[in-house]
């Protein structure tokens, strides 16, 4: 398993979906703390689908995206503790692959929150290069944020663990989510199908909520939601009035009605926003203010926060749904998702 | 000191600022719990013109407004405690003059965000009665909402601290400003120039924040600022970027720029929205998920929170910066107030 310094990959070379096979120089190797990565499997997050299109800003094509990245080492640095990040050893990467890591928040150890944090694709690192991501065959970064997957999960399920698992698991856990806590999670995609998963894990009284029922069975019976919240239905929508000590959101549909949904959270309740409408959310203040809510963001997590989640998945059987396609199939798998119809994640794998 | 049925107030009669004296009948008394009070002074409120202006929607007129009341005990309900309410004792109420008591939030002392809350003005109460303020010659209610005033306060000071001193006095305790805190004030007015006292006499490193120079010297000399942040002043945004633990928005005004205010907030910090704009609160999901900031809306405080507060307005000799005006130019108080000429709060007086 050679390492080198042109890696291939899909990339999209205008706004769109339509990535096609691309050959590209890798980032300039750090020859003490770097490690290199040949990616196995790599799933499709909505950030993708958003940087792609533009859809949350201008990009500069080609580029190639993907941040839930799980593949062997091939390479590392000197100064890499080659015990642990030993030549096979497998790992993920998720969305952010590097960080200033003496900043205030990187000595708290949320180096998710760094002043000048670097992300896994389509963010400036050393040099000017522009990051490229995991829909490729090879991957390299700080060994920081490279973490090692336990040998009981499976590659295809760590790798939506390594955003979309962390950016659901982390504001839980942050914000208490346990015994005695009502959680809601709104949207059973992606990041909402872990979502449900962790706050029951967690302890917590968990209802999922969707704008239709299609998914009511699925949510109880797989995921294993104690409730059911179809939002269409203004009846369910009184009944839950400021019912929810934390309501973790992970849609971001261009028609979110702000308002009936912070309706649902009691006072002095929490509404954590995972994941980014490409429109302004906007709402009356009084929203807010009335129940003293708050409106909390919420970013992916730390790379320990990630080891954390990693072993509680293990120990609590929580587990990825996803749909195995292979890396040639990026842009097919990339119009299934934008359709609306994985379930719940796909993972490309080479 | 008699008491009646028959209030004298000073109404507005249809959408503005103009309003005339109104003689109307007093919600029924409640021969149990209710304490009637003969008001002394009333504070002017910024929620008083967006109530008769209409500007938080349609209201039904006539209209006594008036929310920050200081006036003497004249009658007790059967039930009141006659030694802590005895005939002639000072008192004061704020926003809010009922709760149903027995709710979760009530039984945790949470009155002001009961489910059923009744505030002092504008608002249902017993047998369809709409409250009316106390712009006023009297004012009756429960007694849990009335407030022995500390003798050490007078009058015209305590008047303002019934609504614009809880309103910021109890986000920025519940929320930890304190020593080794970073909080900014935005808005230098009635409830921010209490705002900064507070969070000063609680020990944080104070900021007041506002959109020109105008204040500075005033906020640092008189109020005990540390520092002054002009918001016109690009530089000195982006040398407080996310600088603050906590920043206190007291401002309101139809140009909020949320994105550039939220840029001043610490990563996992808080922006507390006490002041409800008119127009919606609109930014992008990405302002406050990349910092996981919290938007948090607070709403003026719990009996017993005004009690403390009063307690801790005496011990740090924190006051109220009031002119003093006749009820009977209430008119007049009220144009005043309209173009920003207060300093820091209008206190009407019969």
């Amino acid at each position: 398993m050679a390492s080198n310094n042109v890696y291939h990959g899909q990339a999209a070379f205008e706004p769109g979906l339509n990535v096609k096979p691309h050959t590209y120089d890798a980032k300039t190797f750090d020859e003490e703390y770097d490690v290199e990565i040949k990616v196995t499997h790599c799933g499709i997050c909505g950030s993708d689908l958003h940087t792609i299109t533009g859809g949350w800003g201008p990009i500069k094509y080609p580029m190639v995206v993907g941040h839930e990245i799980i593949g062997h080492i091939v390479r590392i640095g000197s100064k890499v503790d080659a015990t642990k990040y030993a030549i096979g050893t497998r790992v993920g990467v998720g969305a952010q692959c590097g960080s200033c890591l003496h900043c205030k928040q990187c000595d708290q150890h949320l180096e998710q929150l760094c002043d000048t944090p670097i992300y896994t694709y389509n963010s400036p690192s050393t040099g000017g290069y522009i990051t490229q991501g995991g829909y490729a065959d090879y991957y390299r970064c700080h060994v920081k944020f490279a973490v090692p997957i336990p040998e009981a999960l499976e590659s295809d399920i760590a790798a939506p663990m390594m955003c979309a698992g962390i950016t659901t698991y982390s504001p839980l856990k942050t914000h208490g989510a346990g015994p005695g806590k009502k959680v809601g999670v709104i949207g059973i995609g992606g990041l909402g199908h872990l979502g449900i998963q962790w706050a029951v894990a967690l302890g917590a009284e968990v209802t999922a909520i969707s704008s239709s029922n299609r998914k009511e069975k699925l949510c109880k019976e797989q995921l294993g939601a104690h409730h059911f919240l179809d939002t269409s239905n203004a009846d369910a929508i009184k009944a839950a009035y400021k019912h929810f000590d934390i309501v973790l959101c992970t849609a971001n549909g261009s028609d979110m009605n702000w308002g009936k949904l912070f309706s649902l959270v009691a006072p002095n309740g929490k509404f954590v926003l995972v994941a980014a409408p490409e429109k302004p959310v906007s709402f009356h203040a009084f929203s807010v203010i009335s129940s003293q809510m708050s409106f909390v963001g919420s970013t992916i997590g730390s790379p320990s926060q990630i080891e954390e989640m990693l072993a509680f998945a293990v120990e609590k059987k929580v587990r990825s749904i996803v749909e195995v396609m292979p890396m040639e199939e990026a842009a097919s798998a990339l119009q299934k998702m934008d359709k609306g119809e994985a379930r719940f994640r796909i993972v490309l794998k080479n």
